[in-house]
């Protein structure tokens, strides 16, 4: 880790950085999560719907993992970030239970400078391991990243193939046997069956983000990105003021989806995200959901695969789906694009 | 449970509504509680001061456990409620542990529809398991409704008899033995003896909450009502800004008590409460207790009984014990009436 | 413990107070830790760099178990405190791990009253017990605490004899083998031979704090002082505002002290320190550290001493290096001046 961060031309095509120091998430950490967002998902808050899924207790919140994992990155990876662009490729590959100490690291796939030569594009391949080693979680996700200086010369871009989505065979089984829950047991919701493509989801409810709150969560993560602390040199900044964890927005989003998805237990992979407008404490974030694809695993006839677009707005209800124009282009109150897999029992 | 929650018109006497998913509490909960309000109540904050009443660790909070059966009521019962009109009946029927996992459900004991027909009250009783299936806390309480459309026609109004206070004989004593334990301890504070019927209690100090304090803590307990977490919306309603959760508020008087009442250990019942005036973020909290009544439990003659009466204001200090006038009318600084039952030791 | 705490002429030379009650400390509470700072010493972070060391799990940061105690002593020893002076003397005796019950006690080792006769300095010696009774931290600390009546006669003056610092052989060794660790458990960092007496680190980053941080954070330590918690009544105070607890700034200064120190894993003293100006919500702070002395440790060869003098300030940047000036005067900016030890691997 180098004092100040990394630079666009301090990283190398192949180069695999080691993010210590790792974290042991706990309940604490588990118990802070629910605080954060109100994230209600059953197998996720309460062991005795965990246990009757095969789990071994409650498991952590796939995105608590995810954060822990992106959180370890940001001082090797994006600390001279601009912007990050965006995520690919992401497999949630085991349930990671309170106690289990994390350790990341990145591979760089990718590098590519940008023709006004201030900055460049690096894409890594994060993959955060638990304490036998074994890989929890892997993603790809690309930031544009300052030079230190712009005359430096670096090698030829090298940008890597990415698939547009994970393929339903490479999504990992979160939990032994998803069946269908009794109502006591967290098990209301929409059946698999009545999940279909096209099929659009309002979340309704719409929170309001603290300074506070973003702050606590990113800190929580070890994520030490300056923008989001800093409100002394941020006000002489790009925005006047703080910016909120994109991470953060992605975590009320899939709260929120709790309104329409409940049974929606499993974030099994990432397809694509893309942070389009920044958002900003004082911000009440909203979402809705489309159903893009559905599946049955090929390997366990049990589970249900969903393919979800989330869209997140910001002081903007979703009760007429907002997003981007023919043109492509968001509006300015449109947030996040995430294109996600959620696992849940078909029957 | 109905998507955007029930209207006055779906609730029927006498059904059950089963509120899943369950919670699993954490000592992480319990340190957010504690961070939240400053809680300092012996047995609650030390395992070694449990154990020396005969119990297995430190319990859970009475409250915290209370907040977390009321929570997952929020989403059947109250999401379309305009008011929470008032508690009684309450018992806290066995300590709660870390570790445990919660499931909670309502019956429907009454409804009574408003002269204006827009609106009416349902009364349901609450009843909070553990994960062995025991009842841990039951009470009653009274929220008023939204109808869908005032021109439903409802059954003739049921209201339910409800007794103006718990008997002492229907509390249940919560540890083995409660004894008076060394200062080391955390055995200071008043003896039995010294609270006698009548006496008054200014806590003295005051707590002002703040706008991402009573969100975490909502969001903790799975309380979805959204008057408390979107400003977007809230900036056109009522009040123009988001109202804190009913409970905050008690819990914030109950950790205040800790000033003068610092050994009354437990909460055994609720007898009565209501929220007179709303809270808002930037207001300070102050309390004061009256003592009611006194008695030695009927079954346990080492436990003393108090009933007590706290009052909650804002942005107005207790020390001449502010309260309703003559005609009843509470002034709008008063926030908080509640009656409730505490257990302590006896010698 | 007195109704509205203890004033100068309560106090009496070689009083023991016991503070109770006692506390248990959770993961939970090391979670609401890392939320509120931030900190990533890996040993405290990750049970896995702990046994690395020899220990049975991760420890509790040193500062939390340090808050934990000072604020048991808050309502005892500084409820009518007019400023906190400072500390010396401090020396954390073992590692405290999640589970661990605290109790506090402090012994009035110091009394002196002011020429104006409205205020008296306190010096007391604090020591935190674990659930074993053997002593996990000591400190003295001295505050000037009002007088019940500026009329009332107290005894002679004793001020105690204060060492400038703890001996390095009066220091324990925090885990039984620190030794470096490789980078994929939180090596990284710099090595003992590289930091020379003399040397000076801008720590970089800055960290804002909010008023429901602050507030969440001092009563997660049960510190009752009232100029952190009531707007209300601080809003005609001498700031018109609420202060921020002391310790809060000193643990953000550590947090922030990775940015260079990443490697000064354990705090093993606390030679002095002063809250030389006082830090509002909204303040940002910075912090650097100059290297005042190394010393391997006398009974441990692998074990480096770093005597660290580190200086936190407001809105104010450290690339400079502020201080105070040549007369001793502290600019206003200026609000910590702390000398404490760290334990590290000495290869």
């Amino acid at each position: 880790m180098a004092a100040g961060g990394n630079f666009f031309e301090d990283f190398r095509l192949g180069q695999v950085l080691e993010h210590g120091p790792p974290r042991t998430i706990t309940t604490g950490d588990a118990a802070l999560y629910t605080a954060l967002y109100g994230s209600r998902f059953a197998p996720q808050c309460a062991d005795t719907a965990a246990k009757a899924l095969g789990l071994h207790r409650a498991p952590l919140d796939d995105l608590l993992v995810f954060h822990m994992v992106f959180g370890k990155s940001v001082p090797d990876i994006s600390l001279n970030a601009v912007a990050n662009l965006g995520y690919a490729q992401g497999r949630f590959l085991k349930p990671v239970y309170p106690g289990v100490t994390i350790a990341a690291a990145s591979k760089v796939i990718g590098l590519k400078e940008n023709a006004n030569r201030q900055t460049g594009v690096v894409y890594v391949e994060t993959t955060g391991r638990d304490d036998t080693g074994e890989a929890i979680l892997t993603y790809v996700r690309w930031v544009m990243v300052r030079k230190r200086d712009p005359e430096s010369v670096v090698s030829p871009a090298t940008v890597p193939d990415l698939a547009a989505n994970v393929a339903p065979a490479d999504l990992k089984v979160p939990a032994p046997d998803i069946v269908r829950l009794p109502a006591a047991l967290g098990g209301e919701g929409p059946a698999f069956a009545d999940l279909k493509a096209g099929g659009r989801i309002d979340h309704g409810d719409g929170m309001t983000v603290e300074e506070a709150e973003h702050m606590l969560a990113t800190r929580l993560y070890h994520n030490t990105a300056r923008v989001h602390f800093n409100q002394h040199a941020e006000a002489k900044g790009r925005f006047g003021k703080r910016i909120v964890y994109g991470g953060h927005v992605i975590s009320i989003a899939r709260a929120l989806s709790f309104n329409g998805l409940a049974t929606a237990w499993f974030i099994a992979g990432i397809n694509g995200g893309r942070h389009v407008n920044p958002c900003f404490a004082g911000d009440t974030v909203y979402a809705w959901t489309q159903v893009l694809e559905t599946h049955t695993h090929p390997a366990s006839p049990g589970t249900g695969l969903l393919r979800l677009r989330t869209i997140a707005t910001k002081d903007h209800p979703c009760s007429e789906f907002p997003g981007p124009g023919a043109s492509g282009t968001y509006p300015p109150y449109v947030i996040l694009d995430l294109d996600y897999w959620a696992a849940m029992a078909r029957h």
